[in-house]
């Protein structure tokens, strides 16, 4: 695929410094790029570094000045650099194809042209929105909704009457709308508790592989606008995710706890149920979060402290023994002055 | 969908104080409930706000005196509002489907009326219960055999000579019977050994979803009568978990661990392999595990210690800074006493 | 089944001390042994035990002097009774076999006889090795490579593009080359890094149950010959594995990181993005690696840190709250020595 600077300018919204009809063949890393690449500098580490890439066509947040490389100036060169991505690997448009070894349940309507692959089982009243793609072995349960450009990737399963928004990506193998882990104690042995709920996920979410996001108790488990999850995430019933959350790999959030927006929760990080966790804030990797925190805190460790504190704590811990050392020394010394008396 | 009073309290072995001819619609949440509507009052909390629900009737445990409410009086109510729950949503009875677009082996026996989704394949020698239900893209291996009345929710895999008891409810994407992780190391490398057992898993489990619970090396795996599991557990290889025991998500369990009955395992915590751990033990958020535990313990943090000791350990920690200042100090003064010497 | 003692000697290439004739039903543990099984002695323990196993012959890794036993003599007798399960459970050969209930995408080519199981989606373009099995339910993605005697159990997915050696075994429900966590800030949202790389699985390596191993964002992750995953590991994009290495149950790596050769990571271990870990190198359960890691290393504890002086540690975290009362006693006592002066 080739195309020229000014082509790509235009997609990006750039200003050429240069010779905007060069060609260009593809994205590459600003290491290992060739002549008829493009890279992007995103900062002025980069900047002072030009000379260093093989490409001839840089995507830069300003004018650096004098330098053989055709520019093109962006606000913000990362994201300019996957619009270049995805300009060079444009999506294929949708056609309508259902494969004759999916099966498809009675009044199922699509919003324009869906593609529902093999071994895909819809169930009844499904709303799929146009641009739908759901991949082989997805199963959809009875009066799901799906709103327009959703991918639903392999052995997904969605639950009945669970509710998403447009553009949402499902990686493969996840469960939405399980039955939340809740139980009623009877003598020793627990009575499962019905789970009515749903889980709601709105626009822009994209949940990895293998997470397990239950249905709600009642009302819904919601995952709002632009939340991303990584890997084997756990997200139990009753559990709001604010917008533009992220929640990274084996990350755990119990029942009816409610996070805000653009929260950051970092790799195996576990919270608590029916806590509170303000907007803004971030919890470390690991961090275990036993009591609701407000609104951009920065926290790690178990309980979930100040990550200042903790980062001093942590350098502190491999001291622990000298520290023990010393206080007996003390002691000693304490007994002779005592002595002398 | 509506009932009288009187035929709720039938159904939940209560005593109604009030008019039994009155008709409710549905059970809903104290809080938000409206007229029609019957609500639980589970503790004495509830019972003296009984005014403040909008709800005409309630399931409460003893007489709480002069009320314009209905009353239905019940040993535990909020078991019986789960039977009430179940009652306005009663399962559907499965009647006998069997999707054309499954695969079913040979030598497969049904005890009654089964419901075989679509995608679904069912090895040889299979033999299911009466009542059972295969989601779509459930695939159970050869001769796996089904007590009554058990649910496989999509995508799940059971793997061969697996045996379930009866009302066992397996969430989807779930594995069970993957093989071990059991190796013999052969130089630096690692010789895979062969697993020929089982799991076997008793009446009335519930296993959530995306847990994986290997077979057995030889004999079985074992998951005793009234287990619960929350979601992306992991049970190794010849585990055995008690009678009752709650096992919260994200619990990981190692090789030939066995853990007693009626013991609760909370979120992320982690069991050493070749352990026990005795009945009624309590294990905290996220600890560790590394020793046998007896009966009736509780106990947190890594490695797991008594929880009460656990909680003024992390009280302490965040002192831990201060305590070295103090010590520093300490040493200083008696340097000064020294020097008066 | 029934072998002589010569003809397993012959299998597992040992020397046998006594009657080569007697016959052998089976492999069996060395406490529940009858005579006609076989059992291992691992060890010199064991050697000195002898009597005390039911069998009449033993696996032995040097001549214990007089015995009624019937004694195969081998350097490494767990790796060869391994050997004697594997004689008396042969692995099935693979007759080609594709259900009528597959679906087979366009210029897909077979090494030799395969065996595809019912519900699988095999996409267009990919190639499969001799003796390949994929079992029900797996979804093989466009221009997949598979090597000779691969086994994909049910239920798992592999995307587009990834590249799998000989003798491969991936657990049911695993995802191989899911997209990578990546996301570029726009504001304050995140907009998705398109994830054009692949992952790429050598030779003998065995993958887990519900794994998540993520493709590359460009170029491959890589999971190096003879590594063994258990069960519920994630695996982030651009990560490097080495061989022979252990990935244990719910362990975590994040993007970028590279780990060396014949490394273990117990369970629940988690690896900081773009850290290094040494070959040779265990990392404790549990344990969070922040800091990248040399060779031969032994680190357990969150920051990680010297396996015995985390056992220091460990040993003195219970006596905390003492020391802290010690601390305190001596400062009274200072302040009294002050007072005299």
């Amino acid at each position: 695929m080739k195309r020229t600077v000014q082509e790509i300018a235009d997609v990006v919204g750039g200003l050429v410094l240069g010779d905007g009809t060069r060609v260009v063949s593809a994205p590459a890393p600003f290491e290992a790029a060739t002549a008829d690449q493009i890279v992007y500098a995103g900062d002025a580490g980069y900047l002072k570094r030009l000379a260093e890439t093989g490409a001839s066509t840089v995507l830069v947040p300003e004018d650096p000045g004098p330098t053989d490389k055709t520019l093109i100036v962006v606000a913000n060169p990362r994201v300019a650099f996957v619009q270049v991505m995805e300009f060079f690997s444009p999506a294929k448009a949708v056609t309508h194809t259902v494969s004759p070894q999916a099966s498809i349940g009675e009044r199922v309507t699509f919003g324009g042209p869906v593609e529902i692959g093999p071994c895909v089982v819809v169930g009844h009243g499904v709303t799929l929105g146009k641009g739908c793609r759901l991949l082989p072995g997805v199963v959809v349960g009875d009066d799901v909704s799906l709103g327009d450009d959703v991918i639903v990737k392999s052995n997904v399963t969605i639950g009945p009457g669970c509710i998403l928004g447009n553009r949402v990506i499902i990686n493969a193998g996840t469960v939405i709308g399980g039955d939340g882990y809740g139980f009623a104690p009877e003598g020793r042995a627990y009575r499962k508790i019905p789970h009515t709920g749903i889980v709601q996920i709105d626009d822009d979410v994209e949940i990895g592989s293998l997470n397990a996001i239950d249905r709600a108790t009642s009302g819904r488990t919601w995952i709002k606008r632009g939340v991303k999850t990584d890997n084997l995430v756990h997200v139990a019933h009753n559990v709001e995710v604010g917008e533009d959350t992220l929640l990274v790999a084996q990350v755990g959030i119990a029942g009816s706890a409610t996070v805000g927006d653009h929260v950051i929760i970092a790799g195996k990080a576990g919270i608590s149920g029916h806590l509170t966790v303000g907007n803004n804030t971030i919890v470390g990797p690991a961090a275990g979060v036993v009591k609701s925190l407000g609104e951009g805190e920065v926290v790690s460790g178990t309980p979930a402290m100040p990550h200042k504190l903790w980062l001093r704590l942590m350098a502190m811990m491999p001291k622990l023994p000298e520290l023990k050392r010393t206080v007996s020394h003390l002691e000693k010394r304490i007994e002779r002055l005592e002595s002398r008396e």
